[in-house]
Formats: structure tokens, C-alpha cells, sequence
């Protein structure tokens, strides 16, 4: 039976080594105000260490309810991390439950104080009695600094537990733990039990086609080495993972692997926030010094979004057309009325010339064209709801493809652009694999 | 102290009359690959009828750590909503652990067992052993009917608490709270306690501006209407909120004095999902038998998107313009090679002739056009970065305004797109009302 150990075991995860446990505070948790991305977050960390949450509990700004909690959590838990409550105002409870359910009295941290006063300095604000609170910790806690925050965090030995309490910004707990919390609970792992994940980013081959491929290339894939699959919708995450320090070679071995085999179906190794396609197709234009531009129809000035959204996208963009009607078609791009009228919007014929009239405009070096029916309604029994003519290329060279995508409006406009661009991407890397979307 | 009861009340809720929790369940929780969205749309339900969640716990699929916490919340809640493992497979631990913790045996539920007959039919698929396990539930459990998914719920009396099992699907979740379990929550809460709130969506007004505007303008406020906010950016989100049946006079006539206030600055009010102010624009552009069309500089495409994501936009319209560079605005919109030289890019001028160019090109009925210094980079002292210039109008009349607005690269393209499609609302609208950010 594939139980949580499995599974867990399957993630690679030292099952049980260590007994985990989140407490969240807030209010605005619990009446629906807010999503807990921070749980993620710390789960996530946690993860890259091979060690996973085992209970987690969320209760409101609520001193009884927190101190039964932390009284309950300490007594299971090998770690306790608090999340939330650290701030200035009386419904910041975690320092008062922590000293009440440890039975220590709440007392002015001199080191707390000092980073208060700097804080504050810094910002050029006077301290007051509502920042003085944060000051005030139960007895005999360490700090743990905070570098973006007012609040700092803090550490006690409870009873077997080791509790942190952490702040609920979410860019002050994610510094803080990376930097600080992370380490500290790294060091309660054997170093022979040296955790390591390895991330790449993949579009145009599935999970199953990806296992094939492997299947069918090399005899021989280490067991050390797990592979692993996540959707991060559009794109695939690829993950490698060894379990010892000693597999460090066949980690190695199996990158290399995996980089022979996806070729340009792999975008990057992921090293912090994952790139988006659009990302990557910006920076080979930089580097190249070469310009894009876009002709949308269905997808309405989506892909020109996408790619404005980056900074620096000007270097790289100049034009884009959002031509939604046949007429705005002819008279924007030159796409000639008699292809429009013989072919039908949604046709090769007229996505080829809306990209050649898009380049022409603008004078890009490179060009993505699109037009298909985004639903829910325009479609027929033979351009049904999710057709689309993408073209894409420069001006020696402009290819089309017709794609059918099943999917709701906004799905499918997420599709078409991601497929789009990462044709492009393939175009300027002169790549002659072919993406599964195209087979 | 203002605690969680007193934040609670503040809410309007009847604080600790039920005490109601939750219990999450689902390996992909405990390791960060998903957001738990479905605990927040439970909040918010039972929030509508005045009632918020105590506690929240969550575990992975295992059977041992599911039944100690249905053992120990059914000692203290009234009410325990278990969400997720309720699926086909092995990890789907839900009933086997209701039926241990209640220890009563699992049989084979002749409702379900007909439920999932149906929906097999439906489908075309033939029953095998793994849908089957779904119909193998608790003895003595009430069905409650799923009407979207193969995953019937059920229900149990355990001790004094009333347990719900349901689905992990965000939609079969919805569906079924909605239709079956709010409503018999709700027949637990006293009909003199009649809970209602209604929301409205705002723009234009703040909400300390609002406060301000009430007390200026009227003598009186029923006390039993609470008037609530919630930032649901870019847009405000006002609430009403009266806790008994005999205040639904005074929550008619502050609703009334809400709109009398607020005139044009109020959108809607909110029946269901909310709407974009896109949808609020294009409503009105159909509604009207008006096209729009778009010029954009620093949104790149942002505002064109928003329009068309929206199905049906075609009606409204046909063409967008994405005039990154000088060259293109002068090449696709005509705007004066002088003009640019003499007062930049970024200026009065330009948006004037980039929505006069847009709107001849195009031929629409009404125009947005946008530049601006998204950043990071790009300011200067005299045009810092946030700087904007925004044009919206028709054939008749352009006006213009500057804002700068210090936000990062992305909300400061969301704020710049949504305030001008408010000023082409308010333009549709021939509203005399002034929004705050134009003052």
C-alpha cells in the first residue's frame, strides 16, 4: 500500500528522522481573508533538506488556544516552527503564549531592543510603546535577526522541542528561514545523509515520453538518482534527487544524462525564482541584439504583455499588433481581404501574412503571429472552439502549425503564447528537435 | 485588548456560538506542492453566515495521524469539516479512518454504489475495483450527493460533533458546501440571528475617505449595520453586515445611503465571483453598440489583454496598438516625430496623439492610451520612474492626466490599466463624480 511513507519515501524524504510541526496565528487565516503561502514556503525549504512537515495547525490570535497548541506540539514535535504574531499590535500574541506555555516570565530583550533602535533609526522614526513590544520576549530566548523587518524572530529549547517563532511577512520568513533557520535545522541531518535536489525546466516532452526516452537511450540509470516530475503549468520541472553525499558523482552523471537526452527541451536548471518562457526568449534576443515583434488575434495582446512584463523588454521590443477583427487585419498588417475572405480568420494563409506584414512594420527581426477561436463561442464543425494558426520566424523563413487546444479561454490563451514563444526560442537556437506539440 | 473574539465581533461573527473546525488532509499539503485554497472558501462560506473556524489542522494521507485527529477535534467541536481523501486510490484514506476513530465497520454504501453506477454510465466507463473503494464507506454515514464528481461526501454523527467528509476538488468542493452543507450549518444558527452581508465593489474612493464622507453626510448610521472593507486590489471591497432579521430595514436604507454617497465610484454589487473592471468597461461598450480600441506604451499589451480575456470582447474590440519605441508610435499612430523631440515620450502630448492616432487607425468609438516609466530603470529627475501619462475619450474630446505611481514593475502596470479603464467608464457613464487619484 502506498501510504504517506511511501509517498513521502518516493519524494525522497527521511520519513519520521525528524518530527516537524507548523503552528500559523492570524485571524485573517481563519475567516477566509488570506491564502497561507507561508506554509508552502517553509515546506518547500524544508524539502531541500529532504525533511517534510508532518502536522500542521492554524488557529486565530487566540492566547488560549495558542498556548494549548504550543503545550500539545512540544510534547510531539522535535521542531516547532511558529509562524505569524511577531508584530506590534495587541493582537500579536506569540511572544506572551510562547513565555506562558514555557512558564518563563516576558522580559525587555537587550539585543531586540538594539535592532529596534536601529530599525528605527535607519527609517528615521522615533520608537514607540507599540514597537517596544516587539522588544519584549520571553526569558532566555536567542534571537534570530531579522535583516527586511522590524519584528526578529526567536528560538527556545522547550521540553524535547526546539520552537521557532517566525515573522508572517512573508519576505521577512522567507530570509529568515533561508538564511538562518534552514542551516540551523540542516545541521540535525547526518552529513553522510547529504540531500540534494537539482531543478530544470522543460517544455515540449511529457513526463511518460520523458521516461521512455530515457528507457530507451541508456542501459543503465543509477538508482542513487531519482527522477521526479512536477507541472508548474505551462512549463515541467524535472527534478534529480540523491539521498548521501556519496551519490554526488551519479547526480553528475545523470545531469549530463538528462541534458543529452532533452537537448533544447530544456530551458535551465533552476536556481532560485523559476524563469517563465517568456524570460528566456527575451534574454537570447538581447544577447543576440535582435528584435521581436507580435500580430495577436486570439490571444489579444497576451504575448506582447508577457513579454513587457520584464524589465529591459524595450531593448527587444519595439511594435506590437493586436489586430482582433478581419478588417484591423487588412488594414494594420496588409493582410490581403481575398486571403481573409477565400481562407477564413483562422487560417495558414492569414497568420503567414499577418507575420510577414508584422515584420514589415516594424522593422523586427523576428515575429510571432497568432489566430485561432478562444471560445466559448465562435467555432464550427470545421475550426471548432480551440483552433489556432500560429506562424512564427523571421524574414528569410516564416512557419505556421494549427494546433487544436481543448481548454477554457484563458487556459488556452495561456498555451497558445507559451507554445508561441518557445517556438521562437527554438527558431533563434537554430534547434532541430522537434517539441511534441508539433508531432 | 482587541483579541481574536473582539476581531471576530468586529467581523460580525457569533463568536464561539459553534465551534467549528477543519481537517485537511493530502500528502501534496505537508510538502509544499499546492496551495490550500480550499480551507479559505470554506472560511469565507461559513463567514456568510456569520460563523468563522476555530482550528485547522492539517496532515498528510496517513491513517494513523487522521484518526488521532478525528479522535481528539470530535471531543471538542460541534462541527468537523474533513477535506480530501476522499479519491479512488490507496492514499485516500478519509473513510477508513472515520470508521476507526467512530469505530464502526466499512460496508458498501448502497447510495454511492448507485452514484457511482450513474456516473460511470455517464461517462461510458465501466466500473472498476478503484472507483468501487469509493462506495466502501463508514456504516451508518448520510450520503451527501455529488452532482459534478465521481466522490460522493458523507456525513456521520461522532460523539457530540457532526462530521463532514468532502471532496479535495476545489470545484466538487464548492458545489457541494454551497447546496448542501452551508445550508444545514445554517439551520443550526437561530433565524432571530438572521446573518447577512452584502458587498460592493468601489474605485476611485479610500476607505478612510468613505468613513470621512458618511459622517459628513449623515447624521445618523443604524448602529446594527456594520460597515466593513476588504482590499481586493486594485479594486475596494465595501461589506454591510447586520446580524438580525429585524435590522434588514436599516441595512435597505444604509445601502441606499452607501449608493447615494459613493454614486459612480461603486461598481457593483457583488453577486457571486466579482467582476474586473474590464468587465465593467466592456458591459458598457456592448451595452452601448461602442468600440474601444487601445494605445500602450509602458502597459505593453496589459490593457488590450484584459479586454480580451474576457469572452465575447470581440463585439467591442478590434484592434490594440503596442508602441514600445518612438519610431512605432510615430510609424503605427502618426504621433509627430516633433512632438516626441520636443516633450518626450512620456509627456501630455504624446498620449494625446497616441489616442487621436489609435482612434483614426482603428476607427473605434473610444480610446486608452498609456506612457509611462514602469522601471526599474528609465526615470530621470524630472520623470522619475512611476511616471505616467494616461489619455482616454472619444472623437469629441481627449483628456489627459499624469499620475506617478511608486510601485514595482508589475502593479504599477495592474494600477495604470485599471485606472484607465475606470476614466473610460466614468467617461460612459457621463459621471461628474471626481475619483480620488485624479485629485
Amino acid at each position: 500500500m502506498l501510504g504517506n511513507n511511501d509517498y513521502l519515501k518516493q519524494k525522497g524524504c527521511f520519513v519520521k528522522k525528524l518530527n516537524i510541526q507548523l503552528l500559523l496565528t492570524g485571524n485573517e487565516l481563519m475567516v477566509g481573508d488570506v491564502i497561507d503561502t507561508n506554509s508552502v514556503m517553509i515546506a518547500q525549504q524544508l524539502m531541500s533538506l529532504g525533511l517534510t512537515v508532518q502536522r500542521k495547525v492554524t488557529v486565530a490570535d487566540d492566547i488560549e488556544l495558542l498556548i494549548a497548541e504550543i503545550d500539545n506540539i512540544s510534547k510531539q514535535a522535535d521542531i516547532l516552527i511558529i509562524n505569524g504574531g511577531l508584530g506590534p499590535t495587541i493582537d500579536d500574541l506569540t511572544a506572551q503564549a510562547l513565555a506562558q506555555a514555557s512558564n518563563v516570565p516576558l522580559v525587555e530583550h537587550t539585543d531586540a531592543l538594539e535592532h529596534l533602535n536601529k530599525w528605527c533609526t535607519l527609517r528615521g522614526a522615533k520608537l514607540d510603546a507599540a514597537n517596544l513590544k516587539q522588544a519584549v520576549l520571553p526569558a532566555g530566548v536567542d534571537i534570530i535577526a531579522n535583516r527586511v523587518g522590524s519584528a526578529v524572530g526567536f528560538k527556545l529549547q522547550h521540553q524535547q522541542c526546539k520552537v521557532y517563532c517566525t515573522p508572517g511577512v512573508p519576505h521577512e520568513l522567507k530570509i529568515m528561514m533561508d538564511e538562518q533557520i534552514i542551516p540551523k535545522i540542516q545541521e540535525k541531518v547526518p552529513t553522510s545523509q547529504h540531500y540534494k535536489v537539482e531543478r530544470f525546466q522543460v517544455f515540449g516532452v511529457g513526463e511518460s515520453q520523458l521516461q521512455q526516452l530515457i528507457n530507451d537511450t541508456f542501459e543503465y540509470w543509477p538508482e542513487a538518482v531519482e527522477l521526479g516530475f512536477r507541472a508548474a503549468s505551462p512549463l515541467l520541472e524535472v527534478k534529480l534527487t540523491i539521498k548521501q553525499k556519496q551519490d554526488e558523482a551519479s547526480l553528475t552523471q545523470c545531469r549530463k544524462m538528462l541534458k543529452q537526452i532533452l537537448g533544447d527541451h530544456m530551458l535551465a536548471q533552476v536556481t532560485g525564482t523559476p524563469l517563465t518562457m517568456a524570460d528566456y526568449v527575451l534574454a537570447q534576443l538581447k544577447d543576440k541584439k535582435l528584435k521581436i515583434t507580435t500580430a495577436e488575434s486570439c490571444t489579444g495582446g497576451g504575448i506582447a504583455s508577457l513579454l513587457t512584463n520584464i524589465p529591459g523588454s524595450s531593448k527587444a521590443f519595439e511594435a506590437g499588433f493586436v489586430t482582433y477583427s478581419n478588417e484591423m487585419k487588412t488594414q494594420m498588417l496588409d493582410v490581403s481581404a481575398e486571403t481573409l475572405s477565400k481562407f477564413g480568420a483562422v487560417s495558414k494563409q492569414v497568420v503567414d501574412e499577418m507575420a510577414k506584414g508584422a515584420l514589415e512594420k516594424s522593422g523586427a527581426d523576428y515575429v510571432i503571429a497568432v489566430s485561432g477561436i478562444a471560445g466559448p463561442d465562435g467555432g464550427s464543425a470545421e475550426k471548432p472552439v480551440g483552433s489556432v494558426w500560429v506562424a512564427w520566424g523571421n524574414k528569410t523563413k516564416i512557419n505556421t502549425h494549427y494546433f487544436c487546444i481543448k481548454a477554457n479561454r484563458k487556459y488556452f490563451q495561456k498555451v497558445v503564447a507559451t507554445r508561441a514563444l518557445d517556438l521562437i526560442r527554438r527558431k533563434l537556437l537554430a534547434s532541430t528537435e522537434v517539441p511534441n506539440y508539433l508531432i
